[in-house]
């Protein structure tokens, strides 16, 4: 029956219920899953694993490429299994325990979680989980729509379990190309000087005695979360678009652009769909994951290549996308994290960077990650890896949040992902800010005319005008009043001024 | 006269006065002096431009490598030349003319500048002003103690006016590897796998066409202003060591560790200069600029190759290497800072970076550039290049300044230059945080009770008490209170409780 799956002979009698396999992972564990923005998670050893610690209570270390989906970051928060969680999470749950401190968050630059396995300087990994279509005669592991830290997991742990997913198509086969760095002081440059270049074995090597169990999956990837374009997404799709057709015309740039790295999120998606009514064509991305806009951009003859570390699309898209894959299985690519967001690469092919932020400040400092400066939404993802290295860094967000009683520009930002000197542009519905070349004042004119919601320009230029007159410097700042705003949606549940102090 | 120094016969009649050669500069232009941390610096044309401007006011915009000696910057603000600087100064009147506005400082990761100018992202570059020992029959420039960005500016300017220094001796020429990245998308690997490689020309390829003026200079370069070790950075060298030497008992580094960067300044040197003393040898610098330190090193038998880009040294140490220049060649290069700083290069390597902070947070979030947040001190310069890309990043500081009145550790830095991502490593005289695979509540205890000053220890662990009871999160903070201890500082004169207060 999985002659076709699991193609090493010797192997299939490691086959075995979920349960079983689940028993191989005790207390004080280190398990890196796969599973990259929902995409590839390992989807039923989790809920065995969670099944046994209700009974019998159990605490591991789990590590992943990025986000899970199928609610396993849920289903282990409620179990009680996780201590401690890296590199990136997205789940509800998760993030309320993470925010009582109940799991230890270690929120990390995406390309930078297996260096440090690497190079022991966390781990080691005991147990890698790992879905795959299928196990070659060679034991090596076919993954499915996610590569993530797979790869890394798989050679670098002690012990491997497979789940073989039959809804995963057999013809991703193929899409892979896993490449791993040599480990230094004999690393090599990466042969990779365009994003269709293929440099790597399309399966994962592992030598079949380290896999200690297989487990066959029935389930399904998640669907992304991903909401239509809206009024907001759409105008600062249309600054963006605009804003390079200025640089194509100013010979900056090609109307192929240079190759594009796209968040996760509706705005990154929004922007790229907008790009199907543009003058640009024989565009390229070299990205983290592919969303439904890779999709479209292809469809609409705008996109030449795609090459990602995960696969991730709505319901619908997916269906039609893996009805006909083959059609499009030539001009994609699904790499380890590690080299779709390693700095060499993104820095070579000088990629156009376009991440989401929750807040940005007046001067272009970045936050992505923490609510209020304190709470943990996601995590910094691969947008540090990319913002520090690429050609151009563009942060997108809209100008105001939670019906307009948070102000995303913001006179400092309560926590700094990116700080000014990696954020080259910013845009949100109202227009884009071209920060290049300029210091943190004229910085902050731009910002707040072209960037801000105009409810909030004149608490914003107030504060300015302020910073500059009693304290001044390269970048000024009232330290006592430079979360104004932020305590004030604390104790009001609004950034705006009430008109009685807006008057005072 | 000239026939050593000046190898092209044709240009010989390009020789000029300073002034003649400064008439070609005028207002608004945008001109590229070569100088790396005061080593190299163009040292006769700024002198006859600020004469000019005295006259006939004009004003410019700088860019240089990094900061420059023989009070360059100070003797060009203050005859009012500088409009607008990039991307880094250490200078105390430029500073000043910065934090009041007057100048507009961009302040720019070291490795970006020239990216960005050969992309036409800033620029265009009028006029490039480098200091040679050489120029060769074929118009190409030999540069003399730094690189830095020389080789772009030269390569990319209109034209170009030489300084011929007869005081930089003529054995340096050889030391250099100009290695300029292709455009792209034609871009390869940079073929650089060990510190000593040598993958460029010894001169800087301009035609000689381009070279509009030669002047004459007999100027030495600036000594370095390093001070000597102290107890405190005598501390922080031997916890430093001592991390090492643990590294190395866990099988993560060898003895040779990796290769070594260092930044500027009094700590990074003490800590290399520690290296004398330790079990450690058959080291190997990658680093921006070469200190004292490195040859002692050298000196010791511990280092077997030092790269760089530049040379600046105490006026003893100058003496005596360049005395004796020929027996330290074949273990130097000096190289673009695009390449020593260079994001690829650094991940390869694997390489061990030593920054220094002026603040840190109890979170591991690092402030190197901004005094109380607002006013600049010398900009970010390569540490932000190597913090993000290194295989670990180290930021050491004193535990407090102005006699205890400041606490280098304090709950939320004022300005942040590193997150908490890229610092795996805090170090004061107080002691060694390692904060690899910490979550953020758990870097707060290490921090506190290892790197904080005794006398601060109880506000930091107050604070973070206060915030995690209130408000928790993933990184607790009370926004209203996050700069308590600065606002104090400048309300009191000192960011310690009053006894009144701590009463209270
Ligand atoms: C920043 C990020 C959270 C934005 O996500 P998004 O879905 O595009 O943005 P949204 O505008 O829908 O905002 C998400 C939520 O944050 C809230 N929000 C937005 N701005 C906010 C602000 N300034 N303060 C507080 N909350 C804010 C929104 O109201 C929304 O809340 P809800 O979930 O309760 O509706 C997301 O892009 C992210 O996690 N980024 C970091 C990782 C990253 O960049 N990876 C890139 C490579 S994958
Ligand atoms: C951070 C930096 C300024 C420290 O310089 P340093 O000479 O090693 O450090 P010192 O401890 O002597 O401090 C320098 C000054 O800052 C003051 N200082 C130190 N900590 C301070 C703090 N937390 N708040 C305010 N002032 C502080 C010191 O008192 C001293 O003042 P002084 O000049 O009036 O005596 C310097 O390393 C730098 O500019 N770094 C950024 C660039 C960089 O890292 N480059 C690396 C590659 S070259």
């Amino acid at each position: 029956m999985f002659e076709e799956r699991i193609r090493c002979a010797d192997l299939r009698s490691r086959v075995m219920s979920a349960d079983q396999a689940a028993a191989l992972i005790s207390d004080g564990m280190t398990v890196g899953m796969s599973g990259f923005t929902r995409a590839g998670d390992a989807k039923v050893i989790p809920f065995a694993m969670a099944e046994r610690a209700r009974r019998d209570p159990f605490r591991i270390t789990l590590l992943t490429g990025a986000s899970l989906g199928n609610d396993v970051d849920r289903t282990l928060t409620e179990a009680g299994v996780l201590a401690r969680r890296l590199p990136f999470q997205s789940d509800a749950t998760l993030r309320k325990a993470i925010n009582r401190g109940e799991v230890m968050f270690v929120d990390q630059h995406l390309s930078e979680t297996v260096e440090q396995l690497r190079t022991h300087q966390i781990g080691p990994v005991d147990i890698a989980v790992i879905e795959a279509i299928a196990i070659n005669a060679d034991g090596s592991i076919v993954p499915t729509t996610s590569i993530g830290n797979s790869a890394s997991f798989a050679i670098l742990a002690e012990k491997i379990i497979v789940e073989i997913n039959l809804t995963q198509p057999l013809e991703l086969e193929g899409l892979h190309d896993v490449y791993i760095p040599r480990r230094r002081p004999h690393r090599m440059p990466i042969p990779l000087t365009d994003p269709s270049d293929r440099i790597g074995e399309t399966a994962i090597p592992v030598p079949p005695e380290k896999i200690a169990a297989i487990v066959v999956s029935e389930k399904a990837d998640s669907a992304s979360t991903i909401l239509p374009a809206d009024a907001e997404t759409a105008a600062i799709a249309n600054h963006l678009i605009e804003f390079f057709e200025h640089e194509v015309r100013r010979g900056r740039l090609t109307t192929s652009l240079l190759p594009l790295q796209a968040g996760i999120g509706t705005i990154a998606n929004a922007v790229l769909s907008g790009f199907i009514h543009s003058p640009f064509h024989g565009l390229t991305m070299y990205s983290e994951v592919l969303q439904d806009s890779t999709f479209e951009l292809f469809d609409a003859g705008r996109l030449d290549f795609a090459s990602g570390s995960s696969i991730t699309l709505s319901a619908e898209t997916y269906r039609r996308v893996f009805a006909d894959i083959g059609r499009y299985k030539s001009r994609l690519v699904l790499r380890p994290q590690e080299v779709s967001n390693h700095p060499e690469v993104i820095r070579r092919l000088g990629i156009i960077a376009l991440n989401t932020a929750l807040e940005a400040d007046i001067y272009g400092n970045v936050n992505s990650t923490h609510v209020l400066g304190t709470h943990m939404m996601n995590g910094i993802g691969g947008s540090g890896d990319f913002a520090r290295n690429a050609y151009m860094a563009i942060f997108a967000t809209k100008s105001i949040a939670k019906d307009g009683r948070i102000s995303s520009i913001v006179p400092m930002v309560s926590h700094c992902d990116h700080n000014e000197h990696d954020v080259d542009i910013l845009v949100t519905e109202q227009g884009l800010a071209d920060l290049r070349g300029l210091a943190p004042r004229e910085r902050a004119a731009v910002i707040i005319e072209r960037c801000a919601h105009p409810q909030y320009r004149d608490l914003l230029r107030d504060y300015y005008k302020d910073a500059v007159t009693h304290i001044g410097g390269q970048t000024p700042h009232r330290l006592e009043r430079a979360f104004e705003m932020h305590v004030r949606f604390r104790e009001t549940g609004s950034m705006l001024a009430s008109t009685a102090e807006a008057a005072a």
